[in-house]
């Protein structure tokens, strides 16, 4: 087998100890409304601004996951986090907080797997026992960051995403549970030409079928070997196409795969073409899809975060989009 | 020993195989410039825009990088990088080019030592066995989106530093060469409250003395076990205040520091108190101190680089800026 050096293998057996996640108002209107583990019901979350807002969000996320495993900040060797807000704010003060030694990480909206992956490789490597990863976004912190001030309303057309309010953390170590930590595989920076940030999903798609065929092709898999493949904000518009763009490679996951974009919000929510964000893989990966893991109704998923590595200056300058996606497959464990 | 877990050891002895390193006007025409690979006489490098020309910047210190080494592209495995810009559009643009799967990071200027770590960390744990790091800074894209617009020409105090244009790569493996990653502290953030964006050296301080005392307590070493500690950019600032808190605590650094952001400029060149920015750490460490090693006439040096956590909304909303600080020891060793 020709395998790529982009998928890893862990020599250890690396679980998922405990989640935490933590949304906004919208997304506790939406169907998975009750597998959270708090909402806010107003964007500002009781805080002063909407950055402060999202730090509050990272913070109580990382805050519910340690306490469902029963540990203290202080037990964690390393946090590993990231946010889109501009030199990572959220996360590095999120981390001025906890005191838990930090690597800070971007990759836009795929931030959320990166940061599981390294987690892995730390402490597959024995360089870390317990470590906490988090990412969050927030509607309202990347409307005027990468768009245009709320107050001044713009239009958007249908392809726009909506950016999901909320933070998903994950706590990874070696003690069992019933999410192992399978396999990674570490995305390239694809771009076909798009240059509209009002059309993530048709910039991402082909990062995503990248990612996927690489991993298929590393382990010699057919889609059909996963229960679920699920990429992170590819919406209505870059769902089909990342089907298409497989199915020319004679890969069909139509009939497995979800987006955690399109599930996190019901389809007479106003949300453009779906939700997207650091947080969009993180809180529908760490609650509606691990709950059904560890009911063992899902057992072999492939959770694929995709992000769009831009920003507005490169818009101006009239680049087009760069885009990432980094898989990894988790897979249940029986008690 | 009671050893804290911010500080790694490998098991496997991994190298720094070669780097790159090019350079700006202004950082030519001081006292290293003889040790670059490359500088530019102006600061758009060739290109339209500003950004173009770091992006340049890092893509040629790959370059060199790789042709110093007789390596492609395409035999690296993973590409870590990192920059100052929004949302890292340096580094993802630089890997959108070289095809390389990407870990996009952030830690400010402390990046450059962040990829080292994770790039030996993947190494060690046997998920690579060529690693490209890089990371890059100039001095009109970080004043355009940090400060003011040049053109403004606005007023700084003498505590302001003065942003290094420039990129540094280094390729890792497990080769050997003449200098070892030998250790790795891992830094906590730490903001002891400074809230000017002008005085960078002062709130980064006291992260380096944390950084610095972990690891000399860590591994039981007196400051005199190196031959030289240097950090990042601190400046002629921060760099008495880093001095006079490890003496606090009974560590002497006085005759062995030296600060990057001080070293790369003359003291007649009109740059405040000193260089900062991500390349700071990278092209003096890659050039000047790297080439005292493969001399043998340093040998054993820990390099500590900054960063400063915060971005310009964050300092509007009168928060104060948290920092950090990533240790590397590298060991000459003999051919």
């Amino acid at each position: 087998m020709n395998m790529s050096n982009q998928t890893l293998q862990f020599k250890n057996d690396i679980f998922v100890q405990s989640t935490g996640t933590v949304v906004g108002p919208k997304e506790a209107e939406g169907p998975l409304k009750t597998t959270f583990d708090k909402f806010y019901d107003e964007l500002y979350c009781g805080e002063d601004t909407w950055e402060l807002a999202e730090r509050k969000l990272m913070s109580e996320a990382i805050d519910i996951c340690l306490e469902k495993a029963n540990k203290k900040s202080e037990e964690m060797d390393f946090f590993l986090g990231g946010d889109l807000l501009n030199q990572n704010i959220t996360a590095s003060y999120v981390a001025r907080e906890k005191e838990i030694p930090y690597f800070g990480l971007f990759n836009a909206c795929s931030t959320s797997m990166e940061a599981v992956i390294l987690a892995a490789v730390l402490i597959d490597g024995a360089f870390a026992n317990h470590v906490m990863t988090a990412v969050s976004s927030h509607f309202s912190t990347a409307e005027r960051q990468f768009r245009f001030p709320t107050e001044f309303g713009g239009q958007k057309p249908s392809t726009a995403m909506w950016t999901v309010t909320g933070s998903g953390a994950a706590y990874v170590s070696k003690k069992k549970s019933n999410i192992r930590i399978e396999t990674a595989t570490v995305g390239k920076v694809i771009d076909l030409g798009v240059t509209s940030p009002f059309n993530m999903g048709a910039a991402m798609a082909p990062a995503a079928a990248n990612t996927i065929k690489t991993h298929l092709d590393d382990l010699n898999r057919d889609p059909e070997y996963y229960d679920l493949i699920v990429t992170g904000d590819l919406s209505r518009v870059g769902s089909p196409i990342l089907k298409s763009l497989l199915l020319e490679n004679n890969l069909d996951i139509s009939k497995i795969h979800q987006d955690c974009g399109i599930q996190i919000f019901s389809g007479d929510q106003s949300v453009f073409s779906g939700g997207s964000g650091c947080a969009c893989s993180a809180v529908v990966t760490y609650s509606h899809i691990f709950n059904q893991m560890k009911r063992g109704t899902l057992k072999k998923v492939l959770v694929v975060a995709t992000g769009a590595l831009f920003n507005t200056l490169m818009i101006q300058q009239k680049e087009s989009i760069p885009c990432i996606a980094h898989g990894v497959s988790f897979e249940y464990v029986e008690s």
